[in-house]
């Protein structure tokens, strides 16, 4: 998103660009809290994302931010893992509310820094997850919503997640899907789980080929062409 | 391959190009009479496959190479299923021998057309796999060994598959390495089965960038840099 406007507007007036970094994950304080509350120790790639000090030091944020220049931005989501994955449907759900709170004040305070944010959907909430995807987006404003390639090992495509596609439709946002997939799905099927970092290297991008293609195959886009 | 020589030649003397499809699939008439023994009623891969006259039938084989112009010639290798897929280990090498005769005398009959032929290595069975893949090069003149990306679900760089390589690398020969993986492989953990043919159309290019991954970084390259 480096160049913002066409280049045909480009000779009559030179207009502000922003450098609006759009995928860039953060923990908030309060969901930090809350998250380690839920999954105890970390390990994994929870424990990978906590080495990162921009991911819950706002402060070290804002000294990387500047070396890109002022006119740089960021649209914030929340870092694995799934909300799903560690708690109950009830914990994925209040983890979601904390998230979406906390990114909207973030954004609410440093508007030129963080001019939007994704809130994460609580999708394994059937019940819930519309609701809360509607109040995240039209009390706090989110931009967009966030889900993962799947939800505890489910496909996407599944009755129990057509109402959380509706509502992306509906609300007319965009869906960011973030590839899930740890080392415990083995690449080969005599063995327990998968080496070399391969679960992600190579995982992580077949997860989003093949949730796509559920999408597509299930008429999940024939069924909401604005999605 | 259809322009086999480097461009500082040309200006000097045109010399005879050829188009050499050098992975074309074929199961010669005895191989497939073996073949279907072992496997027994064709479903699958097999089925698909043996619906493909020109894989069974050398007259429509060469109706369809002369499609393609007098200059068209193929280096022949087998088509799916692994000869370890749906045998013993000894009627896997038995399936190679009979295989590699019958790809060494079409390639004696019609050398223009057919100039080498790839043997499939019988990787279930380590006590012969050497001495069948060496009788197959420096007997029948096979020009390169074929192998799937997984053994019977098993990884290559596994040390029981080490000797096969160390041949490869011996006889500085080519190795094709070709995706396997049925829709017996599910694409989700709470699934049986990968669905709308994704086992194929992503999980080959996965299996490929997996088998490689673990080649590199078992060190069977470190360890073979010829191979």
């Amino acid at each position: 998103m480096e160049r913002g406007f066409p280049e045909s507007n480009r000779s009559r007036e030179e207009p502000k660009l922003r450098k609006i970094d759009v995928f860039t994950h953060i923990w908030p304080q309060p969901y930090f809290d809350a998250l380690q509350k839920v999954i105890g120790p970390m390990s994994n790639m929870p424990r990978r994302v906590a080495a990162i000090p921009m991911i819950t030091d706002m402060d070290r944020r804002f000294e990387v931010m500047d070396m890109f220049g002022e006119d740089y931005c960021q649209i914030l989501s929340l870092a694995a893992p799934p909300l799903e994955e560690h708690g109950t449907p009830e914990q994925a759900l209040e983890l979601s509310r904390i998230a979406s709170d906390a990114m909207a004040e973030i954004c609410q305070k440093y508007p030129d820094r963080f001019p939007g944010f994704i809130a994460s959907a609580p999708v394994s909430n059937p019940d819930k997850v519309v609701d809360e995807c509607r109040r995240a987006v039209e009390e706090l404003g989110a931009c967009a919503l966030q889900v993962y390639t799947n939800v505890n090992d489910k496909p996407l495509d599944l009755p129990e997640f057509a109402p959380f596609w509706d509502y992306a439709a509906e609300a007319d946002i965009p869906v960011f899907l973030h590839p899930h997939r740890t080392a415990d799905f083995p690449d080969y099927q005599t063995e327990d789980k998968s080496n070399y970092e391969i679960w992600w290297t190579f995982g992580w991008p077949y997860e989003t080929s093949v949730t796509m293609s559920r999408l597509v195959f299930s008429k999940t886009f024939d069924r909401l062409p604005n999605l």
